[in-house]
Formats: structure tokens, sequence, C-alpha cells
């Protein structure tokens, strides 16, 4: 598995709010689609997404314990790699929430939480870039 | 505020297994003191801490409600800036932590909570370089 952090995602009770949150700080969305709100940071993408969504992606539930709300995503360039992750990470102890399987978004992705409940998106998106180093690169709005 | 994450801290109940359990997925710490690893990702840096003392540096109570163990820190190039970071996150809501002070590694911090509880912490860390897009460099071990 690759060092990287392609996309740190905030789920939020009201996407609006929490948007205007972070441009009243300075921050510019560089990608939106369906009330998810990608802003381009420093290598690593912040996501603003619909907390309740975001629980049922990860394969878990909005009230289950440890979880607060935050998945950190790792992007990778092949189905088998998402695959490869996954086992990886269910070898060493890690609890599956999310087989890997196809995502709304025409991807494919499987997810995990780490021995301490922090989840994991192991994520094939063919509608990122991704660069060498694991960062994704938005499409164009 | 620029639109950068410095560090991703995963606060964790039992140090040694967290990092037991990074390392399996291949992951190398760059830097490690005091029971604290640092993972050099794309940009963002990885860390592990325990957990109590990540959320009492963040000013609040480890059974706080909606926190879930993570904090974003955004590193600055100065104490000013960690105290004009703060002040526009609390004119737009955000409830402030922790007053800009003192940290016991020889920085200066605040943090806040945004609209969704997800922590931040404000930091200046003169320990640590900060390349233009707002990512830290770590010292060698």
């Amino acid at each position: 598995m690759q060092q990287s952090v392609s996309l740190v995602t905030l789920g939020v009770a009201d996407y609006e709010r929490a948007k205007r949150f972070y441009e009243a700080l300075g921050w510019s969305v560089a990608w939106e689609a369906d009330e998810t709100s990608f802003f381009q940071a420093n290598g690593v993408v912040l996501v603003l997404w619909g907390r309740e969504k975001l629980a049922a992606d990860m394969g878990i539930s909005d009230e289950s314990e440890g979880w607060g709300g935050i998945a950190l995503a790792h992007n990778v360039a092949s189905r088998d790699e998402v695959q490869d992750v996954i086992e990886l990470a269910r070898a060493n102890g890690a609890e599956v929430t999310r087989e890997p399987s196809q995502t709304f978004y025409g991807g494919y992705a499987g997810a995990f939480r780490d021995p301490d409940g922090h989840t994991w998106e192991i994520a094939h998106n063919p509608g990122f870039g991704l660069t060498n180093d694991g960062s994704v690169t938005l499409p164009a709005n």
C-alpha cells in the first residue's frame, strides 16, 4: 500500500452550512457534484459530504461507536489494487466494512476500519486522475 | 486561510498496536518522538498519537459528542497567523476549544471545531519546515 491519503471526507449534517463555513475561511470549491464539495489542498483533497451518506458508503451505521464522521480515502490505479489493499488490511486485523464492489459514481471501492475504528476507503475512481504520489486530480467543473 | 491540511492525526488507544498495523500495510515512520509517529504521505502527514492526549491538546474531552478521535492540523508560518485563523473561524461560528497558546513541543497553537464538530488545530511549529503549499517538512530522526 502506497503511503498516501488521497481525500479526507468530513461528514456533515447540513451541507450548505458546512460549505459556507469553509468558503468563509477562504477556501474555494474546485469541483462540486450532488451536494459534494471537493477542495483541492496540498496534495490531499478535502471533501464535504452528507454524514449519513458517508457512513452508508463506508458500510457502517452513522451511530456506530467511535465513528466521528471522518473518512480517509486512498485511491489506487485499478480494481485489482483495491482488492489487494483490502486483503492486506484484513490479514492484519482490520475490520472490512465494505467488501470491494462498484460504487454509485462508476468506480470500485472497499472500506475498512483500522484497529482504532478509523475508516479508510480504498478506491479506484476512473473519473479522477491519479498522480504517482497517490494524489487525485479533480475534473474541471 | 490557505487551503491546506498539514497533518491528519489519528488518535489511538494502543500506540504500538496502531504503529504495527500501519507498518504492516507497508507504511514507514519518517519521524517518531514520545509515542508519536509521523508518516510522510503526499503532502499531508499522517500522525498516530494517543487519543486522550490528542483530545486534551484540542481542548476537548475524549468523551465529547461527535468526537471520533481524528484531528486535522493546518500549520502556518507565525504566531500571528495562528491568531488570525482562529479569529476568522470564531467570527464564522466555529467553537474555539483551545485559545492560541504555547504548546508542549515549543510551538504555538489554537484549535476549533467546525459547525459539524470536526476539529482543526491551527499551529505554528518552528521545529517543522513549512512549504509554500502548506505542507510540513519533518525533521530527520
